[in-house]
């Protein structure tokens, strides 16, 4: 709590608390886009899936995931090495007993990670869409908000030892990650990729011999319509992180939503051309997709770039996003009805890198809240991806693989056929209106 | 305007406006919730008179509504009782007259009220789904917003003889109700019940032996999708209601903003955890009752408690609102389609009762705007509760008793059975689609 | 920059902030109109329009639309008549190169406005629907948000020569448009009404002897829903215009947001009475109507009136939107889908005149940013009027005739028939649900 604490004006204060309150945005709108990229008859399922995982995230992350998260300044263990403390987890006590919900800095990014937690949490539904068991989302939610994301968030903005890096080994400001391109996006669609790999395809989806069919989503209103959710729910993100997290100037707000804005819009763009470019025609789902991977991508630097540097960011996020969709639907054979996997994991470590090649950071700055060295910026970043892909892509992965041994995740091939709303809820989303019945059955 | 006035600073200011402007959206999920959980062939007619409810009820708060709510320290009518003043009506000029519309915390306080009523007025609309006639619906609305609804919440947040319990007669601090889980959807709760005594159930709904014919909603995921704008909205009541009527810092909003989405949280996941338990699935629509009425819940104490207390609140509203939407439904037959009474009026009692379980309010506060006793804060909370229960509740009946001999509130048998849509406004909500035509006529 | 910058509090820099962040509502609120008051064929269409047309804007705006829009005080080319300076575009670099986005008036004035813009841009969609290109329409967008709109909002906002026309001719204010009824939703408003020329009607919406076939919009649900976030948007828009280009308090948001409120209460409320008794019916999508454009009329005069002046506006707006869709659909053959002509142009050009009539502002403020004259207010208003009516329509006219010589504006014949979300998508909106089939076609 060093640099905000010291002089944190009232002003600053006041813009932490809308901008948090712009992060629900973000989980309607990621909400709406798994539920209208699933199918009409899971389509209550992926909502109420959505609601129990906030609800799960928020319950669980006040139980136990605040305290190993915590706030640079607080309780934290370290271990030495050459020398130097480098800390690894927060020591807070449960159920929030340690900290006073009073406006603090810490207060605010308790408040602040408990709606980003369910926002990580909505990711991986997506790619689970139609064929995961609501209960067993609700477990892996557990794991993600009461373990994963808090263990990493706390080594990005917990003064924990990814942020120490720049004033332990001198690169840079330590990882920077303002908004949560790594912290929230990429360990929620690293978690996604994991849930897709041990759930496998939707029955129909690949042909024997491995091509893959076409599902589209049952309501493209919806999907495009949750773009001006997630727009003003990653304004709230990439503001609030960047005020809380990187002491960034109450002023800044205005270059953030500024630069937020204009990485969608070309990400959005770009993902028009390429698939007009190559299909014809553009393809409404992709360009939802593609919009969302800008926001993800420009959430790590949002307060560090001019927006030029934003829209190229965005730019090429669009560009990651349409071909990695494609990749790991034709080629690897991961089936990810939402995109998860390509929005927020490839869109957010791309944002990561972003960092280290656009960020102008001005001198003198205490950032991460544990100060800073000078230079190689890059270096930084690059180690909190070489973290997010060789630990917190393996942990999560183990950690709903040994789920899925004690509590099956996949409904049964008898529920997935039925739909997920008549076999695990009961009722459908919209038993009046009269549905195709084709059903993608493998050829 | 004591407490609040005295040094009322900035942050508070700008804090005020940010979580007003946050109520809409209370509104906009109740609406959704409504036409969601109501028929296809009635759901432009409930939206229509969701959005003919708030014209309604902001235009006559405007003309009288606050006329008779008024402020602390504002000019009120008193009678006299064992040598004590007790402040029973406001005296405001018609029109906002009296009232500089200048940020000042009554200007903000009528703003806020503006649209609380109209929050309140779309509660009884649920209940009335699928028959309740447009034109009965605002002039029910007119009665509540122009005499019911001020009334009372002049006695709870205008220096009223509720306030005024803890000064008077030393019952803790008055009756306390931050976010207006009594002033708002207790209120609300007791006119949707009233209304849905009046209008009787829905054709098809009893069978001649009484036994209750699911009629399910509609449209799931707009209910679904409504408990993330429910959840955004009741945090701008809870919040902007705390900040203004009972002197909270504003440091708390983070207090109010956890405490309410634990709640919800907890409520939801009690509802999915009693329906699965009971039927084997989880319900989807009760789940978004449960939510709602976690939030509903969380209103009166949310500035009060510690978050552990407010999902305590939510886990035993949860299970109130699933019990109680089972028993009007079976055992007292009365047809409420979106569950409005469970959750608003059920849920706001339970939130009243809650802030004199665990509140725990620092000493020396002037809240209420008009002093305080010591303790025995939960007699307080059961005179609220008792008002609401054997005035409110009597006066809503009779109001809309008389409205109905003068004016059927219930549409024909002809337009019910037509749909609401066809027959009041002409034209279905959605001509494109194809609709079942299953009509659930009593057996 | 003259009365802005002088004790430039932080209060008003976060209300601000705020109420920019509802801008984006209002988008969100007219794209859901504009789709679901289209055809069901076409809603995918409608909505991947309206986000490619907020990316447009603000790519185009951030390039070279602020550049010619600017902000009072700074850099500006003007030529002399008189004796005097008329301001007649700003002379910023591209890119916003010369602007620091810290906060500041002109960088929080450049941020809404690049929302603003696409606000403007999603008007004539509505217009357009069911049978405009998307490439044609982000063309279209290019040159509103690249040339059109810029330039009158200079004249408006940036310290132009309609705002000079109080300290050069003694015409009150100068012209005076607080919230945008004419620069943002008139000239949206006017564009709409050259698409809607240049397109021409849809086919089998007029038959051979010119009588209109009523095409229902194909989701009333969604239009209605749309209010409440318009309601939001525009106080958004609303009190940040009041706050940055007329110097209003930041008290007078709670002013602002009642005013609007009430404007739109009243219009929904005409709509509702005057469609009522002539059709036997109110109209559920002329209320949806009827409340935006309510919003629309609030918009020039919001900081400046009564609540009561602004209830009357809105009645009138109400009455005037409702006539005016009749009118344009029936006698003029001009077909407008969504109405959007007749809510934001008429709505607006009425707004802009309610400005002349109702407004009451206080002795010596500095509005507009350039200075005041003394009387005749409601000269300023009709120049500002005569320059929409007369220059602004032709040249927009102009704009996307030119464009439709190059690119043609219109969808085949075939491509409307099929629907634009098969034909320019390659894949429908909702393609679950089973579709009525009829057509339309000319009788």
């Amino acid at each position: 709590m060093q640099a905000q604490a010291t002089g944190w004006p009232d002003i600053t204060q006041a813009l932490c608390v809308l901008l948090i309150l712009l992060v629900p945005f973000a989980a309607a709108g990621i909400a709406l886009i798994n539920a209208g990229l699933g199918r009409s008859r899971s389509a209550a399922h992926a909502m109420l899936g959505s609601v129990c995982a906030m609800a799960v995230a928020a319950m669980v992350y006040f139980v136990c995931g605040f305290s190993w998260q915590g706030f640079p300044g607080r309780p934290a263990h370290a271990f030495t090495v050459a020398g130097k403390p480098w800390n690894w987890i927060a020591a807070e006590p449960f159920f929030f007993r340690g900290l006073a919900l009073d406006g603090s800095p810490a207060a605010l990014a308790a408040w602040l990670q408990m709606f980003s937690v369910g926002v990580a949490a909505l990711i991986p539904l997506g790619a689970g869409n139609d064929r995961w068991r609501l209960g067993a989302s609700c477990a892996s939610t557990a794991l993600l908000a009461g373990w994963t994301y808090p263990l990493f968030a706390h080594w990005v903005w917990g003064g924990g030892w990814l942020a120490q890096l720049g004033v332990h080994c001198g690169l840079g400001y330590g990882f920077l990650d303002a908004g949560g391109a790594g912290a929230i996006q990429a360990v929620g669609g690293l978690t996604a990729l994991s849930i897709a790999c041990i759930l496998g395809p939707r029955r129909g989806k690949y042909a024997a011999d491995g091509m893959p069919a076409a599902i589209p989503g049952h309501n493209a209103v919806l999907v495009l319509f949750a773009c001006f959710l997630t727009w003003l729910g990653w304004i709230g993100l990439n503001g609030s992180g960047s005020l809380l997290f990187t002491g960034a100037a109450p002023g800044s707000v205005s270059l953030v939503a500024v630069n937020t804005t204009l990485s969608a819009a070309m990400a959005a763009l770009v993902t028009a051309g390429i698939t007009g470019m190559r299909f014809g025609r553009p393809d409404a789902s992709l360009c939802a997709n593609g919009w969302t991977g800008g926001l993800v991508a420009s959430s790590a630097a949002c307060a560090f770039v001019h927006p030029a540097a934003a829209a190229f960011t965005g730019a090429i996020a669009g560009a990651l996003v349409t071909f990695s969709v494609e990749w790991l639907d034709a080629r690897l054979g991961v089936d990810d009805p939402a995109g998860s996997i390509s929005v927020h994991a490839a869109g957010g470590l791309w944002g990561v890198l972003a960092v280290g090649i656009f960020a102008r950071i001005p001198q003198n700055r205490v950032l991460n809240g544990v100060g800073a060295g000078n230079s190689n910026q890059w270096l930084a970043q690059m180690a909190g991806i070489a973290t997010l892909l060789a630990f917190v892509l393996p942990m999560t992965y183990s950690l709903n693989w040994l789920l899925n041994r004690f509590y099956p995740q996949r409904v049964s091939a008898e529920g997935e056929s039925q739909g997920l709303d008549l076999y695990e809820l009961g009722a459908g989303a919209y038993p009046e209106f009269v549905i195709h019945r084709e059903d993608f059955r493998p050829r």
